[in-house]
């Protein structure tokens, strides 16, 4: 595998039942391949803040015997140009194209974290950034999240949802819920991207005005109402993501959609998930996450194991 | 042992007296036990810059055999929310339950370096952060300094102090000298508490008004007179702190505070010590930092060896 | 070897060409020699962003089997104070004399990245910062690149001229390009004086006022001619810097300085060269460095090349 971006570089590579075979492999048994990175090293480059996703992915190098190299090219470090042609006479200080080349030279594997601009919908879209760096890394590379999808989560939700499903295909919903800060779409468009390639019945609930893109909702179950959508369900994912539509803005932090005690009691005793971090009693309230049915903890821990699933694909290579 | 928190976490483990002794055994035999670390990973969250405590808390879990994962929680990063209840609609980004919950998910031993706000007294001397953070971590925390104690500094003294200790029961100083911010009262708390527990005849002086908490100073020798309290010495230990009656404040900058050739003149031969880093001729002059009784830079490598002590005993675990 | 800073610590070391022939043997052997760094940390402090220098030297460390704590010392963290007998009451933080004795005291190696100020030409070219530290340290030291020079840079540079040169004597020409910043002269001057030491026919080229240090040039070809300058060339190393002489100053950004293909087409099909990060059609088109004659990729996977190097006779001592 050359690179970790979506779930079709797993479907059209290992397979993705074999990744998740793989995955639970490795969240019983983390230690039991630790010569596949030996002598190997791992560079993680984040455009902007991560602790959670650096801490899991230098853990999961770990895990695999590489050495692992972070980078935080902040905004008083390193400015990457990225359009092609330009007179760089500005503020931006290197082109990624020589960036990603010269990490490249120096690592075995690259994990880049790029983030949706929320003003140019365009350009987040085209994933023009991450898409020129594995263009010209010359190593295979793995998303720390990007413009659009989040899918180091997306696998920790799936390899989640496997260990803790009730039945062979349990239902699954996403819902959206109010947030005080514009946040990407990303997590929410990788989780149904995921969940669409698995075995699980997917039922999206957002406010209007919060549709999606529609290369990842055509297809999907989605409803504008929060109960007619718990109803039932063995599983309930909250997230919070600003419009699509009018890029970029928030158009409601109406607190009726926050998870409560209450709209769980309407489901199938499902467990309650989240990306984490997690504003408490905005997305959910402090009963439903520190109740007996949040397995937040245990979907975070599992962010390592996605991690280490991923790079011992792109450790092992195209073979 | 489950936490490294103060004086009180080795005398109700292992003992003080079996601590010393196998810090000075570390302080002799770096490399001696590379074994109890491997495969498990150390993870240090700095709320606050740092690069003392984590060199040295670095390089401690490298001579155990151990990974390290440093965060740096800047103000730009994560901002943790504290209190309990409360609807995160503000800037907080994170609750310290998950924060706490998913490092320790991460890691099998997690160090907290939290600060003093010099505002709130209440809320430092409760030490609300790193008591949360060790209830949700799951795994063995270490102090990296909170807001009203630095125990690795204060271990580090006292391992200092046995090494030259030139009688049984040397007589210590600790001395208030000026700087010119306001600065936690954390080390001098820390360094009384040790050398309450050590032995070794402790006097405190310092300026009216730079009265430290009852909980740490009764029964403690305090003056307000400098030369009396330096007459026969063996140690001296400056430390500037802000005042705890006016909570932060800077009351006086009074530099015939500053320890001078002439001030180390009334000790016994007395060392110079300092927790570093130090402000030159406001807290010591050159003469006396730059002598020959100046051991401010073997107690600073100290830090490595009571670091690795308190790492060796919670890698360990309770038995 | 005690010190790595310039040419002269090769040549008054192992001799520049059994470093040559040294770090040609690990380009092409790098995991040859992992024992000398076992149970060894190197240091590696920055006073200002790099993440090139970072990486190639935490890569070159691990190739020797060390250890490597990373410190970013920001302006918001650790300031440092480095004149003698002052009254540190003002923002600086710590002396470099602690700093760099405690960071001695935790490490075998250290690393010391300092910047020019561009603003005072006496103290940049005294190397003040460097020095002190190299004085109290106590443990071998490696420049990262210091005020006036970046030797780890030209080690890389005349590493990749041994491994590309079309002759046993080429003509290497350093030329000034134009950019929107003011740069330091570290690199050009550096640059010179390694080629000056080395096997190649050099000759420098510049606008008018952009005279470098009678120290570095005293003895070199220099000309304002461009043209003349390129004509026969073997190797094209493009590098802007501020005036030396109106010290930090912005002299001109003629873009008929900027290394095109007609520029070029007047050498003897010569390898173009750049230290990166580049500003793209300011220093070099796009035509050039993305050509077949562009080694800036090369160069750069040679900096872990010339850290290994430099680690490996600071690791071995002064033996």
């Amino acid at each position: 595998m050359r690179r970790f971006t979506s779930v079709h570089d797993l479907i059209n590579g290992p397979g993705l039942d074999v990744a998740i075979h793989d995955a639970l492999e490795f969240a019983r048994h983390p230690w039991i391949n630790t010569e596949i990175g030996r002598r190997r090293t791992v560079g993680l480059l984040f455009m902007n803040p991560s602790l959670r996703t650096r801490m899991s992915t230098q853990k999961a190098a770990t895990l695999m015997g590489a050495e692992t190299i972070v980078l935080n090219a902040g905004s008083d470090s390193w400015t990457l140009e990225t359009r092609d042609g330009v007179v760089m006479d500005g503020s931006s200080t290197e082109h990624i194209k020589e960036a990603a080349a010269v990490m490249g030279a120096y690592c075995d594997v690259l994990g880049l974290r790029t983030f949706a601009s929320l003003t140019d919908r365009d350009a987040d879209y085209a994933e023009d950034v991450l898409e020129k760096f594995i263009t010209h890394a010359g190593v295979p590379v793995v998303s720390l999240e990007s413009a659009t999808r989040h899918p180091l989560q997306s696998f920790a939700d799936l390899i989640t949802i496997e260990q803790f499903k009730p039945t062979p295909r349990p239902k699954v919903v996403l819902t959206w819920a109010p947030h005080p800060k514009a946040l990407p779409q990303a997590v929410a468009n990788s989780f149904i991207e995921w969940m669409s390639a698995a075995n699980v019945d997917l039922v999206v609930t957002h406010p209007k005005g919060y549709e999606l893109a529609p290369e990842f909702v055509s297809g999907v179950a989605v409803t504008n109402d929060q109960d007619e959508a718990l109803a039932g369900a063995d599983f309930v994912y909250a997230k919070n993501w600003s419009s699509y539509e009018q890029y970029g803005q928030i158009l409601s932090q109406d607190r009726s959609w926050t998870v409560t005690e209450d709209k769980m009691s309407l489901t199938n005793n499902a467990k309650f998930m989240h990306c984490l971090p997690v504003r408490r009693n905005m997305i959910v309230t402090d009963g439903v996450i520190d109740g007996p049915n949040s397995i937040v903890i245990p979907q975070a821990a599992n962010r390592v194991v996605s991690a280490q699933t991923a790079l011992y694909y792109l450790l092992k290579g195209p073979a």
